[in-house]
């Protein structure tokens, strides 16, 4: 019998995170580099993440991929790039290398899940892409009062991929092109000035902006590119009355390709929006929880708040909200019983 | 008995125009000074016209006016400036003035209505207005295969006016600025030379391209503003599968500040495509003609032109077509028993 080489197993969970300056357009397809940089928030893996089991051993004689439980074609042209640049960092072990770039090869805002808090994805100008790469403007505990509130709408098929869309889009926009030359630049370095001075205010404002402009590009796109649902436009119009009855910038919205409503606020606004919204969008009776994730308290409503700001209530255009903060970057995992892979390499019948 | 002066009568028709390269945006609220030039299509009369009889008497002592048999108030700045300038005018009576510049005046893309056929309104660059007057590109007898549907949508609040949206665009919208300064002069330019050429392909992309990056510029303001309802984007929809079906531009949409689509098509393909939306947007039982205007032959559709156009049917969506085509200028009627106003200037009951 031959002497077995030893199997490292790893577990790692990863955060989601939500941009605030969008990124929509390559300049280079094969190694996903961006027209413009853009900035997002890492969100807090207790209540969202992902969780990947690397098992290596040199008696491996392929590369397998398992995504929930299922087997995936690891042929996939952005997989191979992954795997190769793995496959090259594995060999310097030991070594701290790059990995947003290689997280950016696999998907080209992922990259900036890399890091927890704050996270802008530098454009670069190099054309091998070496130098567009995740930057941490801020740790996650730079501004702990923010909050996120993830409003889920009832799911209609996403038109268009991302992947096709933000490439026509490319092609066809002329207001993509003037956006991210002459409009991101300086937006960015104004967003990224509000977080670090913690101005809500600011921060929610150009986080509205920006994602408007980036459906406004995506409507400039021949054929038009539509993401926003009915829902996310009431949403839109919801927060917007929301600010107004309170004179200032009290929540703010930012949709990406696709319904969905990310809202940011702060700890103090949270148990009154929630219930604005709930007031707005009557959740229907399915036994679920309409809030999930962190708690809020109790809130009543002012009359004259329920007026000016709760229209014609739309039941069930809000399947459920879930609500989180900003959170740190990857995490490994040292509990052995939480791998995903067993000592065989293969997926555990009890993951 | 004193002698009475003489009065005089008259009594005009002015049609509809449907601008193609949009206008959006004033760089002087108070002569209506667009920011970028535009370009319309004159509607036919026989389908769509305002009728407005004018008294004049050297023995009226106010200027009044009527609406639809409704008194208005003549203090609006608007009508004021129109007023003055007319009287001005008249004063020069026999003199041929530059009507246009009256008209745009009460509303900007009114002064393309001075002209049929095919009308630019150009920006002009004088601060005082002068040179931003309504040109004839082409009359309407230029283009007679040219078609218009006017597909009137189920009735929705429109949520902000055009003056105070065009206003907050201007102060928000980057993108605007971008549009109307470096995407509409060569927009233009290229949209006069395919009408001139009677170039549908390129006419019918353009016009939709335009219209995109006008409803895209809304998108961009802050607040944003949604002239696009549910119905408007399933015309849009269906249109890209119609002409994709085809493998050319045969039917091309524009929307101006408010959810009805305005389609340009050609004469022979008016019959397939008013029963595409036939089965799109089943009328509803109510006894109403679904198509006025002019006619429209019968048509049979293909199973696949059926199976891949014609995509979940939304009954009622579209409330009635309304066919036309390319049309003259105002008019001056002849017979005086069509005058709205009676000999002593007010309305008459008949009228």
């Amino acid at each position: 019998m031959a002497e077995e080489t030893p199997l490292t197993v790893v577990t790692c969970t990863a955060p989601v995170n939500i941009a605030v300056i969008k990124y929509w357009g390559k300049r280079d397809e094969e190694l996903i580099l961006p027209i413009n940089s853009s900035l997002s928030v890492t969100l807090h893996q207790d209540q969202l993440k992902t969780t990947t089991t690397a098992a290596i051993s040199r008696d491996f004689k392929e590369d397998r991929l398992w995504l929930n439980g299922e087997e995936a074609d690891v042929q996939h042209p952005r997989l191979q790039s992954c795997l190769r640049e793995m496959h090259t960092l594995a060999r310097l072990y030991g070594v701290e290398g790059e990995l947003s770039e290689v997280a950016r090869q696999g998907s080209g805002s992922a990259c900036r899940s890399m890091f927890g808090g704050f996270v802008q994805w530098l454009m670069g100008e190099r054309p091998d892409g070496k130098d567009s790469v995740a930057q941490q403007v801020a740790p996650e505990t730079h501004w702990p009062e923010l909050r996120v509130l993830l409003l889920v709408v009832s799911a209609e098929k996403k038109p268009v991929g991302s992947t096709a869309g933000m490439q026509t889009s490319v092609d066809t926009s002329p207001l993509l092109k003037h956006r991210a030359e002459a409009v991101v630049p300086q937006r960015l370095a104004r967003m990224i000035q509000c977080t670090q001075q913690r101005d809500f205010e600011g921060f929610g404002r150009l986080t509205m902006q920006d994602s408007n402009q980036f459906h406004a590009t995506c409507l400039d796109t021949f054929p038009p590119i539509f993401y926003l649902s009915d829902a996310s436009r009431r949403v839109i119009a919801l927060v917007h009355r929301f600010n107004a009855h309170h004179g200032k910038t009290k929540v703010a919205y930012t949709f990406d390709a696709g319904p969905n409503a990310v809202i940011f606020t702060l700890a103090d606004t949270v148990a009154e929006f929630v219930e604005v919204v709930k007031r707005s969008f009557p959740p229907e009776a399915n036994g679920d929880e309409f809030l999930k994730g962190l708690p809020a308290g109790p809130a009543s409503l002012p009359g004259e708040l329920l007026s000016t700001v709760v229209q014609e209530p739309v039941p069930g255009a809000i399947r459920y909200i879930l609500h989180t903060k900003p959170g740190p970057g990857p995490q490994q995992l040292d509990d052995p019983t939480l791998h995903l892979l067993g000592t065989d390499g293969l997926p555990r019948p009890s993951a």
